[in-house]
């Protein structure tokens, strides 16, 4: 059992090699080979536990977590089904949700449908196999959720997330989306004085209507804003770029866009620039999320914060508490930078994560608009 | 077995249902329940597979993963471990890497150490403890990988990623940082004129020499450039805002910066903006991994392209492949952009993903150099 290379053929590393062996080689007893493989039930000295993890590598001893899942009833596996980690909001989410699944000492798989139902299909079939403790799901359809995944789910505990409805029958996890898309559609009316306020809207698979959507023509109406455009778009950068050259290209030009998430956001900012227009004089920009990425671009984003790191933990939660509501809904805020008009005075310029920053920031109402 | 919320108790859905009561519901035998379940090995008619899945649901039958990892040997997971997935670099490894495994039937187990050293430590003890067919890490030291983690990893197959650099008894996959970097300098000195060309440097938890740095100091030394200051920073995008402001404040100013990922290149991107400085006139910028962000940032980060996708797979198949090289290199190459100097006419502009654009840009020398 010499380097780890020499162990990785066909048939993997030794099976043979036996817990008694472990005990022989680092001279204890079997029982506390087995508190040191399963972090008890009774302590271990740090010295003794340091020798049996050195025989365990020299004989290359497997545990054997797939015999302990059999006995314990458990695989101390959390899965996890979301549309896209190349998307910050998701990457956030998902990391958020393995803090807390580690916090309860289970692993995450993690599973992209790349928005293909039919990919998500396999991949909760092949999820449903491998009797996980539990399982998240982001729908490939886009929110809210659909609920003919329940074949393969009635198998695994299951939570949605990213769904602002509930799905019967399911526990689910969400952001206010519609309080979210009338904060900030009545931001850019009301404190910066826009009146063609479009929307840049993605959709999932199934093409179904998002609170964003109806949250932002209920504002509209509401404040008697007659003027505004939607654009959809695929969940990309690229998606973003494109339905925002569209919205740019229209007449009268809107003056401001709301765009249902950062990475929606960042593809109008390039296309903004390109056109060379100046951000927020031209064009303001709230977008949604709040994910880190969005305080980086250029002008910032002012974006609705969704709460990731307290969703993620309700998730995880929901999985294993039988009193947890069916619905979690949970409130999302403003986060205003400079791509709204509102602007930080430097010194409130925090080394912290994006949506850390408290102070309120200075807003100011748009002085001068430049017409094409 | 009601809904799936009745499910999910501490006891999980039944463990009672037998493949024999499976069969009987479908009314089909237990071996081609066995086959649907394990896509194989002989073919069963979608519509008889289509009631064996019916009959799974409606039962709440686990094929039980675990039982087959035990007879079979292997779990079908793959195990990643990287520093930091809310790093775009990483998000993008880790998503490449779940496909070349989905395309092994493998599912990815994913763990994030943060960077941190003992956080690894905990992890891959965890990892090597499930039996898992391979696992593949990019260690939290950041490259060159310490090999002193051996000890957990001598129980699973293991490749390590993001080093330049072989680690001894290992299989290793990286890029050729060294002449990336040199790429990167000779850029800005020999096609756009600097002669004062800072390094903003990402550093790991070991605070070990990366080749970044070499190839960029050979680069300047090559060119008799004697002007190159470095800064250190954290791998995050507050890192390299912070470390860029610092770059910033030297006098004479650099007007020139080589980042060592597109993570420090967006926050010194924030941090020359909010120093009033017109990119690429005041300030030229090349960063280093080319994901897809970059070419969302304003102006586009001209970068250094890692090949993710074909590391990727070369890990995966390390795993498995006995005859794969120890260790192996991969070219880079420079994506030109606005952040240098180089600009694309629109015309080239393509609904591509960021590294698919392989039309020449148009390259132009400074013409004149605004001082503080």
């Amino acid at each position: 059992m010499g380097s780890p290379m020499a162990m990785s053929g066909a048939g993997g590393p030794a099976r043979g090699v036996t817990r008694s062996d472990v005990a022989r080689y680092a001279g204890v007893s079997t029982a506390v080979v087995s508190y040191v493989v399963n972090n008890g039930p009774r302590p271990v000295a740090a010295t003794t536990a340091a020798r049996v993890r050195d025989a365990i590598a020299v004989l290359g001893y497997q545990p054997n977590a797939n015999a302990r899942a059999l006995k314990l009833g458990t695989a101390g596996l959390l899965g996890l089904l979301v549309p896209d980690t190349g998307n910050p909001f998701f990457a956030e989410y998902a990391l958020a949700i393995e803090q807390a699944a580690t916090q309860r000492g289970l692993a995450l798989l993690i599973a992209n449908s790349g928005s293909d139902l039919g990919v998500e299909a396999t991949l909760l079939t092949d999820l449903a196999n491998r009797q996980l403790d539990g399982l998240i799901v982001a729908g490939a359809g886009g929110p809210p959720v659909d609920s003919t995944l329940s074949g393969v789910t009635a198998v695994t505990p299951t939570v949605f997330v990213d769904t602002a409805s509930p799905v019967p029958g399911y526990r689910t996890v969400g952001a206010d989306k519609h309080a979210g898309a009338l904060q900030a559609a009545q931001h850019l009316v009301e404190v910066h004085g826009h009146d063609n306020v479009a929307l840049l809207m993605g959709r999932g698979a199934r093409h179904a209507t998002d609170e964003r959507e109806t949250g932002w023509r209920d504002a509209l109406r509401a404040l008697d804003v007659e003027r505004g455009e939607v654009a959809y778009a695929t969940f990309t950068r690229h998606g973003g770029y494109v339905a925002g050259q569209h919205l740019l290209a229209l007449r009268p030009r809107p003056t401001a866009v709301f765009a249902s998430s950062d990475l929606l956001g960042m593809g109008l900012l390039r296309a903004a620039h390109e056109a060379g227009l100046s951000i927020p004089d031209d064009l303001a920009i709230v977008s949604f999320d709040g994910t880190n990425q969005a305080e980086y671009c250029w002008p910032p984003l002012t974006t609705i914060r969704q709460p990731i790191q307290e969703m993620a933990a309700a998730a995880v939660a929901a999985i294993f508490d039988q009193a947890a509501p069916a619905h979690q809904l949970f409130p999302v805020s403003l986060l205003a930078r400079r791509s709204c008009g509102c602007s930080l005075p430097d010194s409130d310029l925090k080394p912290d994560r994006a949506g850390s920053n408290p102070a309120p920031p200075t807003r100011h109402p748009r002085k001068s608009r430049k017409r094409p």
